[in-house]
C-alpha cells in the first residue's frame, strides 16, 4: 500500500517536473526517507527538514514563538506555515509539512494523541488536513506518512 | 540488529543527556526516522536535515559552493561541515552527517556508488570514516544508516 503511493508520488513528481521539499515533526524524517526511496529521487526532491523540537521550527522554518504558543505546536497555522516556509526556503514547487502527536505521551497540550495536521504549499494554494489517527507511536507515524503521500497525490493528480 | 543498536543509542543519549543534530543526504531522512522512532527521542533530537541537493547544502547548512566543487558533494570535507553545522545550527552537542552515493546511477563525480562518508561533530572532535558499501539502493542506505549510528554509540560509550 505504502510502497505504491510512494511509487505514484515519483511517477507524478517527474512527469509534472515538480519539485518538493518537506518539513516534519512527529513523523521524524519517514516522509522524506520514501520520498527518497526510488533512484531519480534527487530530480523533484530538494530539501527536507525533521524540525522535532520547538527551537528548531523558529530557527530554520521561521515559524514565530508566538504562533506556537497561540495555537499550539500541533495545529493548522504552524503546519501551514512549515510548509510555506520549507517551500520558500529552497524555491521549491511545493512544501509538504507534518505536525502531530505520536505518543505515548501525551504532549503539553490540550491535543490528544494521534492528532496530527498536514499541510500543503503550493504557488497560489496553501491547504491543510486534520487526522485523528488511533494505534501506538509507529502505526500513527506511518499513517501521517501515507495521508500525506495521499494529499500530495491527490493535488498532483487534479 | 538496526532495533538493537537504535535502543543502544538511545540509551545512552538518554543516559548522558546529550542532544544530537542530523544532516542527512544519500540516506534521505532515515537516520532521523530511526533517531526518533522511540518514545522520548523528543529529548535528545533536536533537528534533521536532509539536505539532498547541493544547494540545499549551501542554504541551509552553509557549506560552500567552493569546497563542493573542490572535494565534491561526496567528500570528508563536506561530511565534517555538514556535521559540524548541523550542530552549529541549533547549538547541540553533537551533530551527524551522511554524505554518498546510493545508486544506481553514478554520481557526477570520481567516486562509485556505495561510497560513503559519515561525520561526527562533538565539541572538542571532528572525525570522519570512509565506506564502501556494495549492493542495491536499498542496502547501501541501510549499511549507511547502520554505520552512522554505530559511530554515534562508539563515540558515546568512549
Amino acid at each position: 500500500m505504502l510502497n505504491r503511493i510512494v511509487r505514484q508520488t515519483h511517477n507524478l513528481m517527474n512527469k509534472q517536473k515538480k519539485t518538493i521539499a518537506v518539513a516534519e515533526s512527529c513523523t521524524g524524517g519517514q516522509l522524506c526517507g520514501l520520498l527518497t526511496s526510488l533512484p531519480g529521487a534527487s530530480e523533484y526532491f530538494l530539501l527536507g527538514v525533521v524540525t522535532y523540537s520547538n527551537r528548531s521550527k523558529e530557527i530554520i522554518l521561521g515559524v514565530p514563538e508566538k504562533i506556537i504558543a497561540k495555537y499550539g505546536v500541533v495545529s493548522s497555522p504552524v503546519a501551514l506555515l512549515m510548509a510555506e516556509n520549507v517551500r520558500k526556503k529552497i524555491r521549491a514547487d511545493l512544501g509538504l509539512s507534518i505536525t502531530g502527536i505520536a505518543g505515548p505521551a501525551k504532549a503539553p497540550s490540550d491535543k490528544s494523541v494521534g492528532t496530527v495536521y498536514i499541510g500543503l504549499a503550493a504557488n497560489h494554494k496553501n491547504l491543510y488536513r486534520k487526522f485523528n489517527f488511533t494505534g501506538n507511536r509507529q502505526s500513527i507515524r506511518k499513517k501521517a506518512v501515507q495521508e500525506a503521500l495521499r494529499l500530495l497525490c491527490a493535488h498532483l493528480s487534479r
